[in-house]
């Protein structure tokens, strides 16, 4: 991008919930306008999106070939998905258009691409609304923590699942489908909430942020994601008889040439940063070789939050002639290091269960922490827990494949990372 | 500062903790050899400190304008103080040398002259380092928050405060005294703590804070510090009774055209972000329009720590060729908004003491709202404290100068803010 003379003349893709969060952010801050001008807005049927507070020097409209042809500086993409998109933020940079995008989905699909393509046309592709809406992860990592050498990400990265899982950890017992419910009358989760609660969501955020983290890309197919569907009452009740709760955690750490990345559904600390986050909110910690470990937490979606980040990259791109290409080499994912896990059984109780798992998971050279077992539960459908010394995950998995082909489940037996050291308890000096 | 063709050339003023982790960094990370070489190491007394793991190929020198005289792009300054620092300071900027400090109470005295200086001779001052630590506060507010208008900044910024606190709140009931000595034996507080226990080193920080946030410079002298001295564990006994705990606060919020801002030992929720912050940690929440709250954690201070914002500063530097200058323009303070206040007596008891009291605070036209004494103190030097409803600040030092006059006290009486909306509870939807 050549130093633009005037202010940045931007275009935006998408009007929807974040796109028009960021026309009027823009038009609340007029002191924004020396920098920064809104020529073009772009949206399907867009005689339904036209609305009065935008200003008239703005140009509504919906064929794409119009929007390039008027030669911004910028193109802010919030439309999201693959396809087309993708090939409009391609056509951008090849015309050495800078683009900001919140579109971690695309950018875990084709990150070094585009930046490949970004530094070769001498343009940039800035992504501060990709994670974590409001909270300024990608500027604090990439530039704040630029003089460290870091070893490991981890965080809550979807507001839905947090929701959901805080929520059922208030102890009223709900199903998780009727808090899906009030999430979704909340505005906190989507009429199909899948990728969200699949990890799908989470996942692609994290390669996003090992992307800025390693400078290594991660793909997203490689990375373990497990759904936290299977999650009921019960395991919010034996998780507090452990110190710990349930969130969906997304983490990746360094280890050796390699990675280990995981997302899905694990028991943490209750005191911890984890344990402690609340509803919608995201919330991150990055550890360093030398800083230790910092955390950032906020709004992790939302229209006005994630506006912000755009905005912020607008200004950044206003204010800088350039930056250096940023690269991410292909990362390679390794399995995880040995960990303690909670087995959770739901089963048609009958003598002998226990001791057909513990063989199994003898078989497999896994240690027995705690066996625990609540009262009340009726026999047809017992939920108890058995706890784990630390094992590798293969291991695991395979005595766990062994205990659920017996006949004895009323539901499918389910296990969960116990992360202790990952999660960084708050309590400590 | 013209853009360096090789990497950029660094002096370092000062090899003390913060200094020699710098040195470490950047020999310990040779990848960045092509972008920051370290040319000159300055420090009194310089064969004391010369090391052998600094490569050959650094100059150390006792002598000022020897450095300069070398013309680097860049000067780190970690030596601290206002002089003769603030001195060589200048002295870069005016010969377009670009500064790296961590030199708080210089920014806080001088930083709009500095700042001006930097932008009349086309170089920058950077200062990441200076608040936080390692938490990539600066970076993380001035560029990934730019897209908001901020309205508040609170947040624990000293780490001898509050691990002092916290370690208090722990229940052993240890007098401040033995927990400052026990923080010195473990180097989280200096011979002499003044600084950070009665608020100046926070204060600093503060004002370093707004003008990042706020584009305002605030007078250091202008904003009320009170100290944490007085704070007894018979205070953390009776803010647990409240859902409380005590942790130095520092705090500035947008108000009007002007700001009111505050350093000093606050009740905050035991569950907020703040009353969870254990040890040296800090922790800053920003509040914005748009984005709402964001927090930032991690380690305060330590040389590791603070040497990631200086490398940090110095790869944006070898990065970029030039950033938009800021400016803080003066900033006024105004009062504060009405709050709740706790008020504790320790008083020689007799009969009418707690009429006499409540006779002041009516005269003042504020309202009780709760008295609590707990049993198992002696009669001579019985502690009990007062909770008010939200006053302003003015007529509740009125009252507490009335009732400071009166002959029936042990210890001078203490009125601390209860901040229940400004530090953010984390258990919240």
């Amino acid at each position: 991008m050549t130093a633009p003379r005037g202010p940045l003349r931007v275009a935006l893709l998408g009007f929807g919930t974040v796109g028009a969060s960021v026309a009027r952010v823009l038009v609340e801050r007029p002191e924004l306008a020396g920098r920064v001008h809104l020529t073009h807005i772009f949206n399907r049927d867009v005689a339904r999106k036209r609305t009065a507070w935008v200003p008239s020097s703005t140009t509504w409209t919906d064929d794409v070939d119009e929007l390039f042809a008027a030669g911004p500086d910028v193109v802010v993409e919030v439309i999201g998905g693959l396809d087309p998109v993708g090939g409009w933020v391609r056509r951008a940079l090849q015309q050495g258009i800078a683009v900001v995008t919140a579109n971690k989905v695309l950018l875990a699909a084709q990150g070094p691409e585009l930046l490949h393509l970004a530094a070769t046309h001498g343009t940039q592709i800035r992504f501060e609304a990709a994670v974590g809406g409001g909270v300024p992860l990608i500027h604090g990592v990439r530039e704040g923590l630029a003089g460290d050498i870091l070893t490991g990400v981890a965080g809550i990265l979807n507001g839905t699942s947090n929701y959901v899982l805080s929520r059922m950890a208030d102890g009223a017992d709900q199903p998780m489908s009727a808090v899906l419910d009030e999430a979704r009358r909340l505005g906190y989760a989507e009429a199909d909430p899948s990728a969200d609660i699949d990890g799908d969501d989470a996942g692609a955020k994290l390669v996003v942020l090992a992307g800025i983290a390693f400078r290594r890309h991660l793909r997203l197919s490689d990375i373990p994601r497990r759904s936290i569907r299977p999650i009921s009452g019960a395991d919010f009740r034996y998780a507090r008889r452990l110190g710990c709760t349930i969130r969906q955690i997304a983490m990746v750490e360094a280890s050796g040439d390699g990675f280990h990345a995981f997302v899905g559904p694990a028991l943490v600390l209750r005191g911890s940063n984890f344990g402690l986050n609340m509803g919608a909110n995201n919330v991150v910690t990055i550890v360093g070789r030398y800083g230790g470990e910092s955390s950032f937490s906020g709004a992790g979606a939302g229209g006005p939050a994630t506006a912000v980040a755009v905005v912020s990259d607008l200004l950044a791109l206003a204010q800088r002639q350039r930056e250096h290409g940023e690269e991410w080499l292909p990362g390679t994912l390794v399995p995880p290091p040995a960990r303690p896990y909670y087995l959770r059984f739901v089963v048609r109780d009958r003598p002998g269960i226990l001791a057909a798992i513990a063989a199994a998971l003898a078989d497999q050279g896994i240690n027995l922490d705690a066996v625990l077992q609540e009262p009340g539960y009726p026999k047809e459908a017992l939920p108890f827990v058995i706890t784990v010394e630390a094992c590798a995950e293969a291991p695991l998995r395979a005595a766990m494949h062994a205990i659920g082909s017996a006949d004895f489940h009323a539901e499918p037996p389910l296990a969960l990372p116990i992360l202790l050291g990952d999660e960084h308890p708050r309590a400590r000096s």
